[in-house]
């Protein structure tokens, strides 16, 4: 039996937005890996191992994903949203290239999902309708000094901007420092988009003019997106519409 | 009876692509909007009236679109990609900003979908691992000197980057005035990939150093990757893998 990997989307979290590949290869699959609650989300059924693990164990779990694709199963690591962005994708190929030469022989593939940016401009209207960036603001992987840059010189090119992994709970001042840096190069009436657990039952969308941001308006689960110096509100009974029109005046 | 507009994506090319969510939007609909090869995407049937239409008539279909919710239809505005990344959600909302009232009242619903430089991204490996940002080259809808400063900018805040309608016909310069700016910026060896018509069967996914681009590698169904300084390939027997590590040294 040839073993192979694959590193699969489920998407954002309701189970209409993961798609038919994505589900195929689950069905197949022989052993799941996985952050505990994305293993939560496949089903078990007879012949599945199902392999949860905590957080911030991605080399190990990377690891173990190819030994076992090594040994001839059919393995699925989950990702939400889209595995490529910020999510195992990457975790799985250092692991690649840092390991034994036979891991590069095995059959690997990723399968793409919807990413929590894109689930969440849907919600709010089309605010990355035009050019965009996706900053991941978590501190752990790169020097704060680095988000800080990267920050001034996006305002600069007037991108839109999405946010992942805004805020977290043991070093919450780091998003205070992305509004106070955002609220000194862009206008207050910016439009800024908390997005929290999309397509769940938790889903929670709110739309807030820079100045009046609060850092606690995010958390682990919020994807935060805030318009360029073109995006416009939409406003009508019911949520307003956030988009960032196509066309940029010369 | 209530009308509704859904705006769909299609995603790149497969229907294994196809969300649940949009295979079912779609299923409900009575008429379906687009540009005329999205449309053929959409199997005939009873009930349903199909609309296509040429590209750049983004304006007349979302004034089309609206039109028939407003009288009750349940329309679906039908996108490759992702409807909100260059594509037609903005542009619905641009004609429901100029347009009458009534139109604001609507159910208007926009369904993500995969879109092209996750799934190139995903054929490829994971070049998108890090943060990134996403550029419609098309100098139809904003000036040239625009695009040139967010590729400068860009290439200084070391993000990856994805073009979206890297050549056009009428134009085939852009794309080589594109490549000789990053050649300035990047060194040599800087990995570019230029995925074609991913998940169809006309797919291609070439890997090139970016001193041996050339603008004639890309045209209207390649969505352009280029990496950041850190990104690595991974030599192996078949196609390379390409990832951008999580992680940025301080």
């Amino acid at each position: 039996m040839t073993g192979r990997l694959v590193i699969a989307g489920l998407g954002p979290g309701a189970d209409a937005l993961v798609t038919p590949e994505v589900s195929a290869a689950l069905a197949e699959a022989t052993d799941v890996i996985g952050y505990t609650p994305y293993v939560a989300r496949v089903a078990e059924r007879p012949g599945l191992v199902r392999h949860p693990s905590g957080n911030r164990v991605e080399m190990d779990r990377s690891q173990h994903a190819l030994a076992l694709a090594a040994e001839g199963r059919r393995v699925v690591v989950v990702s939400s949203g889209d595995p490529g962005v910020f999510a195992m994708a990457a975790a799985v190929f250092e692991a690649v290239e840092a390991g034994p030469d036979h891991w590069r022989a095995l059959d690997i593939r990723v399968l793409p999902g919807i990413t929590a940016m894109l689930a969440a401009a849907a919600r709010a209207g089309a605010p990355l309708g035009h050019d965009f960036c996706a900053i991941n603001l978590s501190d752990n992987l790169k020097p704060r000094a680095l988000v800080e840059k990267r920050l001034r010189l996006a305002v600069e090119a007037d991108f839109a901007m999405a946010f992942y992994n805004p805020r977290s709970a043991s070093r919450p001042e780091g998003f205070e420092r992305t509004l106070s840096l955002l609220s000194g190069l862009c206008r207050d009436d910016r439009p800024v988009i908390f997005a929290r657990a999309v397509s769940t039952p938790d889903e929670e969308i709110r739309v807030v003019p820079l100045s009046r941001c609060r850092a606690d308006m995010a958390d682990m689960r919020t994807v935060v997106i805030v318009g360029s110096s073109a995006t416009r509100i939409i406003e009508r009974d019911g949520p307003p519409i956030v988009y960032t029109p196509r066309s940029a005046p010369a």
